[in-house]
């Protein structure tokens, strides 16, 4: 096979056969292939799109480039949540204890977040103690006896998706949704759960801008997923404003502690709700989603799903007593209040904004190196379509320095827009597709 | 400014600036820009095309990447004339030579021939003693004295163009028209001509298939060359079936004696006294293509044509003797008739096919490193159009060995079609622009 002769085809807008696929992200992986054609072919993928086909050849190739999980000796109908990312988005430290209080079984590999704030292994990391390099063995032991564990990635995870991720980031062919739908799946497949539910982000603080991409992206998806073998749904959420109230490692974990003791924002915890009766539904642990979320509820008011929090942290080597207490948890020492500029509605708070803000607060990172400020972050004390006074706190900063707090100030002053009539709010959860 | 936005920009159908241009062109010669991004945003400009004005502004910048020959030294208008290349192509050898006759200067820079047959320096180098690496002062003089000189491409000429065009070779994308324009552009603007005569050949052996695409082709490169402050101009010429009767080196500098005598295939005659007369009314020394054609003829029929490539040969180290005897040029010893399987008229002579038997000869070379047989080749005894009896030779080839033209005829009964009626052949020269 010639890697020129792929090229040519896809640029006349052939389809690549599975074994064409095969060869290159085996020829990707091991580094046989040079990076100036793959790079030719990802551009020539853009223009011409894949089939669905493709698109799943494409993802179990990546996914067997390198070491496939195997959880058997976890029983059960393993489940994984997965996010496109957005700002302020805890969740799965919110739907993965309800879900495991359930009876769901997650056992989830995640990455380091590179951007706003930190992944789901930051904002872990940010808990005094937790650790996130649990070998196998002990990893699996702590999904069997609380029904969820969140290891980092380890050892070789799709390396073919590892080279095209990178390759894709600096030749401008990220945007392409074959390629974001393989990029991902791949992973999920790679993890190994039977059963996936994905959270497609759609606004300004997400990846997808558009409620058409993201639904195109979410099909994509599910298809994908179901084409390879794992039962697959998903549902589209609005990522316009941030999610919740707390943006920041450690102050997402405090407001998933609000979350799992029935307490705090109501539209975060809503997504919460969904999120995990979806999972419940995908390990066939409910028949609908109505029942499922009877099952939630329960799991929240009984206190299950925090005390299933609380066993993972300590199982991972944290002290429960930061969950407890969340106030113990780390607070970058420089507080600042950002106040309303004049009295009304706010008709948008950009989700994007925020994010930089909260980045040039230290709780996120912007390359690999960059060391996050677990307790930096923002507390937004009114969100969008909420009321206040001029000069009423709209949020409160934590940092290190007040010269950060002053760049994060700029970057909320521009995503706020106040208005004086009552603004409406889209629902939340726009869309769900396959459950 | 940085590769990855302006490969976003391209791939978006964005309009590259000249400052863009410029960067990029100089960051593909040193090598500071990484091949994985130009390749993705060659495959971009494959797709989303170039305006004239980018082109041009690509053109001057790959051209001025590394050494801009300076031809002020010769006094008159410096005509350089390129061919996009084609099989029996010996036009440089024959139009070269009477234009020389009528005055007009050509300093000519060539490349070794990659391919079915050598280029126009493997052609002179089959005239033994002939030396290519002639120094500059030399080749100026030559050039002055004679009117023409022919020498190896030397130092670092369009190293922005060897870099592009080796990656477009194994990205597939080679075949996007204002990359090839810029691509043959830069390097004749680099070499210095003030006119440029550009002869785009069409058909099965040459590059472009259709006349539609030469023609655009033709026109981009035509406007580029005027763009860049060069006074261009193009022929389309048909290249369905051999270029003359003689295909391979040695055999083609014997051809081309023969026409700067008067004598040989008339269609071959027609194209090169059609060049020669273009070169002439592009260094303004004749009023028109008429006065000019009635220049060549006398330039013939005097045999000061023939003269002046005797006198560039002798300058540049060969002996005159060859040419005034071309029998005692090489020829390979193994001879083979390829006789006409049955009686009727030649309807088609492949020449793409043609090209890859004298390529079987040992006439061309098939990578960088191999050797060329220069007395290797093909005579056509008939071509396209004409009759003959089963069994009369249609062509002689000539090699080192019998298994070698065993492959060649192989190719030729591939290359040939016979009919019964008389097949009408089109016109050689198929549109002039800009002169």
């Amino acid at each position: 096979m010639r890697m020129v002769e792929l090229i040519h085809k896809k640029r006349q807008g052939g389809r690549l056969t599975q074994e064409e696929i095969a060869w290159f992200a085996k020829g990707a992986a091991s580094g046989e292939i040079p990076d100036y054609q793959l790079s030719a072919l990802l551009m020539a993928i853009f223009f011409q799109g894949m089939t669905q086909e493709e698109t799943v050849d494409l993802t179990l190739s990546m996914a067997r480039s390198g070491d496939m999980a195997d959880l058997s000796a976890i029983p059960g109908v393993k489940v994984d949540k997965h996010s496109t990312g957005g700002v302020g988005d805890k969740t799965t430290l919110i739907a993965g204890p309800i879900a495991a209080a359930c009876g769901v079984k997650t056992a989830k590999m995640s990455g380091r977040g590179l951007g706003h704030t930190g992944g789901t292994v930051d904002k872990l990391e940010s808990i005094p103690g937790v650790r996130m390099d649990i070998p196998r063995e002990r990893f699996f032991e702590i999904v069997r006896e609380t029904g969820i564990a969140v290891v980092g990635q380890s050892g070789s995870l799709c390396p073919a998706d590892k080279k095209l991720y990178a390759l894709r980031d600096v030749t401008a062919t990220v945007d392409s949704l074959p390629l974001i739908a393989a990029s991902i799946m791949s992973k999920k497949l790679a993890s190994g759960a039977d059963a996936i539910l994905l959270d497609v982000k759609v606004g300004s603080g997400a990846f997808m801008k558009t409620r058409e991409e993201a639904l195109k992206l979410a099909r994509l998806m599910v298809d994908t997923g179901n084409g390879a073998g794992r039962r697959t749904a998903a549902v589209i959420t609005d990522m316009d404003m941030p999610l919740g109230r707390h943006i920041g490692n450690a102050l997402e974990v405090a407001e998933a502690v609000e979350m799992l003791k029935g307490r705090g924002d109501q539209r975060l915890a809503e997504l919460c709700r969904q999120l995990a009766a979806g999972m419940i539904v995908l390990a066939g642990l409910a028949e609908d989603q109505e029942q499922a979320l009877a099952q939630t509820a329960q799991a929240v008011e009984s206190g299950a799903a925090f005390e299933v929090l609380c066993r993972m942290v300590e199982a991972q080597g944290g002290d429960r007593d930061f969950l407890d207490h969340p106030d113990r948890l780390p607070l970058s020492p420089v507080c600042r209040e950002f106040p309303m500029p004049e009295t009304g509605y706010i008709a948008r708070l950009d989700a994007e904004l925020c994010g930089l803000a909260a980045l040039e607060l230290g709780a996120g990172r912007e390359t690999k190196e960059a060391q996050i400020d677990y307790g930096a972050g923002i507390v937004l004390l009114k969100n969008r379509g909420e009321f206040a006074e001029q000069g009423q706190p709209v949020a409160r900063l934590y940092a290190q320095t007040q010269a950060q707090c002053q760049r994060a100030v700029k970057r909320l002053e521009e995503a706020l827009s106040i208005t004086k009539e009552r603004p409406q709010l889209g629902p939340l959860v726009m869309e769900r597709i396959a459950f």
